[in-house]
């Protein structure tokens, strides 16, 4: 264990004035420093290590060569932050990496200034960067803007987007891209293999084929020519082979450049800082750098839970993504039609192992929501059954696809809807709590929200096998208790039967309100599907005088208002007690903590029931 | 005028198979007939007339070369199908287009079986065509998939995740580019400029200068290569220049071709069929081709309503979206912060105003929504104050960036939400009816929903003078009244004094209320504020026995849902009965026709309101 007390460099820089006034031969040692404080604490917290150890040395050039004091550096996704955050006086405070009240796991302008735009998603630093450079010129404000991405965010088409935007209007931005030769999990898509050919020179060679073939088809001198040609080689790689692609976007490509290496890093900034034009610089860097377990296996240490900072060693967690990707492959074994989508998430959503199995059936087009769906909408029309696995809050990128391309079309196609609910520690960004909301106006569509491992696979089942329409299932990071089902999908399960007060619970909140009820006299209800309601339960709970409806969404526009809407819709008196997540802002934390902050605890949860139960005037 | 019946060639044709009987001698007639018919046809109905006028050659040439039986032709957009309908049994009744019951401005899969997936918003085509072909080589189809789409349609990042994974997969897919040298409004960013290379060969002049520059540096032969160099310019240009980008992306290109030449494009799509690999044909068309005004003006002529079909004027219509642009305008002046945003839409958000009078404080980013959103935050974050105007279905494009970058950010951008409700004959893609729903459950977003165009302006003055977070202002398509405005912007308006029924109505909507109401004792509000709600008139609403909420947005989880709730929740037992879209598919029609199918006419409201007053129990 590295304490911050041992950290004979760190513990002196709290600000970029800090850092660079330490001596260059310092900072090798710097850089050993805080690749084992992110070790040690990480080990302790959980978070994001094989990013961080990837980007040391580049976030020590970076905070060297500019003045973070005016200057704006832009993360994109941000889990890649910490080495910034630890330059930047948060060390002392680095234990407290991702818990309430603790430094975040992502940039945060709450935190600090040198957090210059706070991220979490994929593929925005481009954009924000902009936005900021047009601001500027306009405010008269003179500084320099540099976005800081990996080549995975790269697949993400809204990074294309801005790329375009900077390269057509010559906007002066330096973005730096981190080649660490994989997104989260494998890197995927033409992008990565242009960057690719420019790491192994293959793009070198297929143009010197090209040019040969050419050559030779030159009247008389094309013979000479080609055999010449062999002699230009290594200079006609470095001047012109790897900047094509940025270069016809406009870009001016520095690179490739090794990340590592302070030196080299800190020369080709110096060089950037002097252009007043768009810039690209190209560093290779290696995930996972000088911590042997996450060089083994970055992916594993991408984003991790507590581990063992000696040997590596996690405790294998088992979660509702494994159930849901074990039960589709098991669908996948009888329908042949059945096909697996992630978008550059097959670890985390458990796709891991259907793509073992089904590599055939198996499609992983990178950080691509967008593309995502549409192509599932496409696969649909064409006659298989796609299942895309998807994190909540990634979904919303694909939320007009899912509209446009799926809804309204009513295809067929299923998403599993994973990380729905609250997320604990990686904060606000990350909730999955808009997707009932945003999912429940669209035309066509289903929601299911299974409260046990049992229900979760039989919602798969049924949107597979039975359904014939865009079907969305809902499942919390975690997992969901064993419990027998009864009946079957679309109704709703009466756990305790009607009394005057009911409540009506849906997904993982089914088991809190089933401890918070087990003393009380009232009615219990499992809502498993939120799309369609379940009218003849609803018609019933008309007839009480308290329904307390719990869900792990936003409780504005969400599961309760469409109960509350139904009952004043017949004017019933029934009055409807909605609790959920408020739309505020809900912070790190563990969930039980972001539960209580939203009242969703069993005790908060129990208290409002029996207040509804004192409230009664009959 | 053109008839149906004069068509000598068209109206022997109603399939693919008719079509490639025809000698090749007879298509330039042919391609004359298309374009008078749809210069006569459109000029009626209105719709997209320079984006067909663009395809016509090439269009034949699809359906001859392709067999689209079997083979799949996948347009982006889709406004550009109207000359496929023609070919494809639709001639006769295509007087009928974007009517109800009608023809439709965008492919129908309902329509015909040569319609291969619905489009309507931008990028989606080679995402679906992926989609089509993954599921054949599932189903062991053995077919052709063709994706047309616009160089415009090209800076939706999208198209782009598309690209990338139709190249590192190495798909046999065949993507058109249909290179007309403007997207909507006009084309911006480096794809646009790299398109624009290959045309001028600018690109080519630049690659021989660097290349020069780099044949002198060789040592005893450089001088005399970089003289032979010149010699060479030729095979270099159609060898090596054009195809950069693509073939880095993993496309073999081919192009570029003059679109209108029915043999050449003949001769390259039988060349692209006949490879089994990812390939980019690059075709260069004219938009409105053939007709001159729309040759002279294709913006104007890009979607446009009845016009003279001789002298291509039309009558200017005044709407919302000049209200707004104008307001803006007036903001801008008087405030050096004001900026404006598009996305490619600056003829039809009204803001080719502002761009005339404020160049260097407008931003059309091409159709990239979510890059101008998240570009809107960066600039909201850097002090200036962004106004994004955008169609309300396009800003579903946008959601995870309204969600991750403005609103958990509570930055300061202003939505000028246009097209808001039902938009009538662009049919379901282009309805505005989600984003009530999609923006009410975001952190910090305000939704504002005037009802006079002295509503609209305040609004805006409101979200960019006094209000400090993001803030959409929703308006119809079209114009909204002129009536005085009443009381702040955030509270309700009393139109009729409270009685035991009470109507609220929001938006356009408004309006219709006060009609429909006119002769009847009930009260009647404004609400032009949608969140936050005016509590204290909902307070007072609460001892009404009937409410009826009118908006023209998704009734469920809309915000007549949000009024139901406040009711039940204070269990008064009001009876609240919501009008508004139900989540099924509103098919193209004039307005009136959908508010019928949706119950928003004036009669079916007055009609709403007389069942409640009937039903009053007391």
């Amino acid at each position: 264990m590295t304490e911050y007390s041992e950290l004979r460099l760190l513990k002196g820089i709290r600000s970029p004035e800090d850092l660079r006034r330490l001596p260059k031969e310092e900072l090798p040692e710097l850089a050993d420093e805080i690749r084992r404080y992110l070790v040690s604490t990480v080990s302790r917290t959980g978070g994001h290590l094989a990013s961080n150890l990837g980007v040391v040395e580049m976030t020590i050039a970076l905070h060297r060569v500019f003045d973070l004091d005016t200057d704006r550096l832009i993360f994109d996704v941000g889990h890649q932050s910490y080495v910034h955050k630890l330059l930047t006086g948060r060390a002392e405070n680095f234990s407290t990496l991702r818990r309430r009240g603790g430094i975040a796991g992502f940039p945060k302008t709450q935190e600090s200034v040198y957090d210059a735009f706070n991220t979490g998603h994929s593929s925005t630093s481009i954009s924000a960067a902009i936005g900021i450079m047009r601001a500027d010129a306009i405010k008269g404000v003179d500084r320099r803007v540099i976005a800081l991405i990996g080549d995975g965010a790269l697949t993400g088409g809204m990074a294309y987007e801005a790329l375009d935007d900077v390269g057509q209007q010559k906007l002066p931005l330096i973005v730096v891209l981190n080649d660490n030769e994989m997104s989260i999990s494998d890197n995927v898509g033409g992008m990565s293999r242009h960057l690719a050919k420019m790491r192994s020179a293959r793009g070198y060679r297929s143009f010197k084929r090209r040019f040969s073939k050419l050559l030779k088809h030159i009247p008389l001198i094309g013979g000479w020519l080609s055999d010449r040609f062999e002699g230009l080689k290594n200079r006609i790689k470095y001047f012109i082979l790897p900047n094509v692609l940025f270069e016809e976007l406009g870009f001016t490509y520095l690179g490739p450049i090794n990340g590592h290496d302070i030196d080299s890093m800190t020369e080709v900034l110096e060089h950037a800082k002097q252009m007043d034009k768009p810039v690209v610089i190209h560093a290779i860097t290696k995930k996972g750098k000088g911590y042997a377990p996450a060089e083994k296996d970055p992916e594993k240490f991408h984003g991790i839970g507590r581990f063992d900072a000696e040997t590596g060693e996690t405790k294998k967690t088992f979660g509702n993504s494994s159930v849901f990707s074990d039960e589709l492959c098991r669908l996948a074994e009888r329908d042949k039609d059945v096909v697996a989508i992630t978008a550059a998430m097959a670890s985390g959503t458990g796709l891991d192992s259907f793509r073992e199995r089904f590599p055939d059936r198996f499609f992983d087009v990178g950080i691509a929501e967008q593309h995502a769906v549409t192509m599932a909408a496409g696969m649909a029309i064409a006659g298989v059954k796609p299942v895309f696995c998807v994190y909540s809050s990634f979904l919303q990128r694909g939320f007009d696809q899912l509209v446009h391309d799926v809804c309204l079309q009513g295809l067929k196609v299923v998403f599993g809807v994973d990380r729905a609910g609250l997320v604990g520690a990686d904060g606000e960004t990350h909730h999955g709590i808009y997707d009932i909301s945003y999912l429940m106006t669209l035309p066509n569509m289903k929601i299911l929200s299974p409260s046990s491992t049992a229900e979760l696979r039989a919602c798969l089942d049924w949107a597979v096998l039975e359904n014939d329409s865009p079907c969305a299932i809902r499942y919390n990071r975690g997992v969901l208790p064993e419990r027998e089902m009864t009946g079957d999908v679309l109704s709703w399960e009466c756990i305790k039967p009607f009394r005057s007060v009911c409540v009506i619970a849906t997904g993982r909140m089914v088991d809190t309100a089933i401890r918070a009820c087990a003393d009380l006299n009232v009615g219990l209800y499992n809502a498993r599907s939120i799309r369609p309601m379940d009218e003849a339960a609803l018609e019933k709970l008309s007839h009480a005088h308290y329904v307390i409806t719990v869900e792990d969404g936003v409780v504005n526009d969400g599961f309760g208002s469409q109960v509350a809407a139904y009952m004043s819709g017949l004017g019933s008196g029934t009055k409807v007690v909605s609790a959920g997540v408020p739309n505020t802002v809900i912070e790190q934390g563990t969930v039980d903590e972001q539960d209580c902050d939203c009242g969703l605890t069993e005790a908060q949860l129990k208290e409002t029931v029996m207040s509804c139960m004192g409230g009664i005037y009959v």
